[in-house]
């Protein structure tokens, strides 16, 4: 099990009888659990390695419960972890062990989809494929799509800053969020963004999307709607070398055409994937890029072929089009079905996530197989290549003991890699719990410092989501000095771009 | 003379002579002024109503020297305005009576166009227009494009978020920026943002994009660069009321179009630019809209197609499509010109900036024909109608005595009245000093303290900008009492959307 919060993060006093009794005052019915059975399903979130249980977990079916909930969390001085449906992967949602997990599950409903202004107004608790669901009777769809849409929620989405597939062309949760609503710890309901472009005042919304349940809790989200692309084609083309695969990507990119989505796959999640649903990927090849194109069919025919011919400057031998319908989800489906395929060849997998410049996409891999080599565990890469977001995944075993750790030690150098690079170390899933060493590593300190100061600005008790995202003084001193009795920062001699 | 500053903004302690003194060891050659003979072209900006001298003027050449500048005011607890090419219409780069105006103007260098990254990096005095000349050699372009694009500074753009007649499709200049590296107040460095997508940390760099000078001195920038639309059309349609030609906007967004730009004329701003430039306008419509439409060939022809038909359905019955480059310069010409050929209709015009969503259009404009007869001040309309952005041009004379002070009155009716209908009141020109006794109409006590909670995190003496943008709790305390005094607080009857 990986050590987790820190003494540091755990000075609270809790009267535990107290705070029950004074939530069981506040919301009503089945709104509050307190017994170990019934909040052990709230112990962990996507991350699984990571395990905490909380003093209760509080299930608020209004916004004047929450408001309950955090004054009363304020007054008692106690933590408070907000939780969409738990399938962070970066431990974002763990339990503190001090505090409150307050589960926005009851706020499940899509309150209005105007087609006109195209936007949805959503309760937290919505699932995010049940807002394009909602949206499609218009022929509009919310782009971002993280792999667990069916089941991850927009509140979720908007703390974390979720992303997927299509993402390089339509962005992140950030950039498809329009307004959102939300209770400080203090109680009080603060509306941050609008329907207009710009922002009077200093504009917080993008500081609150990704801000990881640090901020405030969320209680209502506006976002816009697009309206769905008329044809898409599917590109899908083998590269002999990882190496030149990186360049096409960036030679696309460079070309003006942004994708509506541009995948890319190294020989072993060829392998798994080709075994496991068939999709008739090249499974020779050392790396594959699959391409979307959307827009309108003319626009579509004529990226089409500047595309395949880039690809094949950039040296692939083998470019297909999808002919049909059918073809097209087969060269997604491999694609989609990555993760499960690589679940079948390893009893347990880890999948990193950061973010790099396109073009030192050869160089880490080179690097990555030479952590892969030293630390005795194999990494399979599958990336969001259009917007350079890394999703290695670690092949190990969590019943061999210290298998965990080690994996979760190698995370942390590819990590530092992706910043030594000049990227960053998140995508898509944020720090959460996860990154939290490396946001050592990724920021000096008077970035910190100005974090710190933004999360005092809006949580002066320190009360939401401790210990999580920005990391303190001492965490970072301790983590620094761990990296001198390693040696030296890592990599002080790649190549600057 | 506007009223501007208040007593409350000018509490500081000024020892003018150590103050020149330690700037003059701190910056070297002619980089300080101090004699009111070459003050006072800062004297004010292009709100230039309101004028204030400051106590010296600093144009540092290094990033080193503004960090010496910011920390000898800090040190000495001295205001500190920074200024780009003073274009601002909102005052924000008004001095401050006891401070210093940090003038970033020698920081006009293009520090790099990467073609392949689509990335330019800046200094902060790089005019707007600069960027796309110096990106134009690559078939690339920076997006917005304020009308000052001329003269205006980049780090003026991103202070104020500045928008342009593009800003519909493309983004205001807070879509466009990928990462701002600046000087807090402390003197610190700092970079904000990345070319990933996603921010690991708080994502600090929409706050500070808009934040009008009160985070930090920005000494560098990078933006992101587009390719230049193959193709453009423009369409000019005429209506017979203000009316239909809003409900025409409308129709077209809802129909999932979205121009590169749909700007709208009312009558007398009709006849003022067809009495200056000679454009062919309609002079007998009552509106008109002139609509751009871009990207590929086959797509801008589907677009036309699909715009003349809504144009039509919504009851235009004079719809021109320009058929060549010659008559597509003609028909943005007037619009183009609205501003000076307002000027030479009336001895002076005051231009307001506010944003309504597009379906209050109509109501609105009835509105502010009820306020300019009540205030008997000619208003004459010109709106980037399709991200409804309003630009009502109040005509005045500053000559006669009051007259200023009415149209400022009238002026800040108009922003209320954009509030009432669920409205903004800036749409790219900022607050600065102008709209300040507004912000305390658009927001609640606890947004304005969250605002001012986030000045507190990053610049906690308030040395920077102050008086502008935040309102003080007096300042809105005094404004809300005039309200009481003038009645309820304006239109409580609207129709809400």
């Amino acid at each position: 099990m990986a050590s987790v919060y820190r003494t540091e993060d755990c000075q609270f006093t809790v009267d535990r009888d107290a705070l029950i009794r004074r939530l069981g005052e506040a919301l009503h019915g089945d709104n509050l659990l307190v017994d170990d059975e019934a909040m052990r399903p709230y112990e962990c979130d996507g991350l699984s390695g990571y395990r905490q249980m909380p003093q209760v977990v509080a299930i608020p079916e209004t916004v004047e419960e929450v408001r309950q909930v955090l004054r009363i969390c304020s007054e008692m001085n106690i933590p408070v972890v907000a939780r969409g449906s738990g399938t962070s992967l970066s431990a974002g949602a763990l339990p503190h062990p001090q505090g409150v997990l307050l589960s926005l599950a009851r706020f499940n409903r899509i309150l209005e989809v105007d087609h006109e202004r195209r936007i949805a107004t959503l309760q937290p608790g919505v699932r995010n494929l049940a807002i394009s669901e909602a949206a499609a009777p218009y022929g509009l769809y919310y782009a971002p799509d993280p792999s667990s849409q069916i089941a991850c929620s927009i509140g979720g989405n908007v703390a974390e800053n979720a992303g997927g597939v299509h993402c390089l062309k339509y962005g992140l949760t950030v950039h498809n969020v329009l307004e959102v609503t939300m209770i400080t710890m203090d109680g009080e309901l603060v509306t941050i963004g609008s329907e207009a472009l710009d922002s009077p005042g200093f504009d917080l919304l993008a500081a609150i999307t990704g801000s990881e349940g640090m901020l405030g809790v969320i209680v209502e989200i506006k976002v816009k709607l697009l309206p769905n692309p008329p044809t898409k084609d599917v590109l899908l083309a083998a590269f002999k070398d990882v190496e030149t695969a990186g360049n096409a990507v960036a030679g696309i990119i460079a070309a003006g055409i942004i994708p509506g989505g541009l995948e890319m796959m190294d020989g072993p999640a060829i392998q798994a994937a080709e075994d496991f649903v068939h999709a008739g990927y090249p499974t020779e090849a050392a790396a594959i890029l699959i391409c979307e194109l959307d827009g309108s069919a003319d626009d579509v025919e004529a990226q089409r072929e500047h595309v395949c011919r880039l690809l094949e400057e950039f040296g692939s031998e083998d470019i297909r089009v999808a002919q049909n319908d059918d073809e097209k989800a087969r060269f997604w489906a491999g694609r989609k079905a990555a993760f499960p395929a690589v679940g079948r060849i390893s009893p347990d997998y880890y999948c990193i996530d950061g973010t790099i410049p396109r073009r030192q996409l050869a160089y880490v891999l080179q690097e990555m197989q030479k952590l892969s080599d030293d630390y005795g565990l194999r990494v399979v890469n599958v990336f969001h290549a259009g917007d350079g977001n890394l999703h290695p995944l670690v092949l190990y075993d969590g019943n061999v003991p210290g298998e965990f750790e080690r994996t979760e030690e190698l995370g942390g150098k590819i990590l530092e890699l992706c910043i030594a690079v000049g990227g960053t170390v998140t995508g898509e899933h944020g720090v959460g719990m996860e990154k939290i060493n490396q946001m050592c590593v990724q920021f000096q300190t008077p970035d910190l410092d100005q974090f710190r100061a933004l999360k005092n600005a809006f949580d002066p008790q320190g009360l939401l989501n401790p210990g999580k995202a920005i990391p303190t003084l001492n965490r970072c001193a301790e983590f620094g000095a761990m990296h001198v009795h390693h040696g030296e920062l890592p990599h002080p001699d790649i190549p600057r771009f």
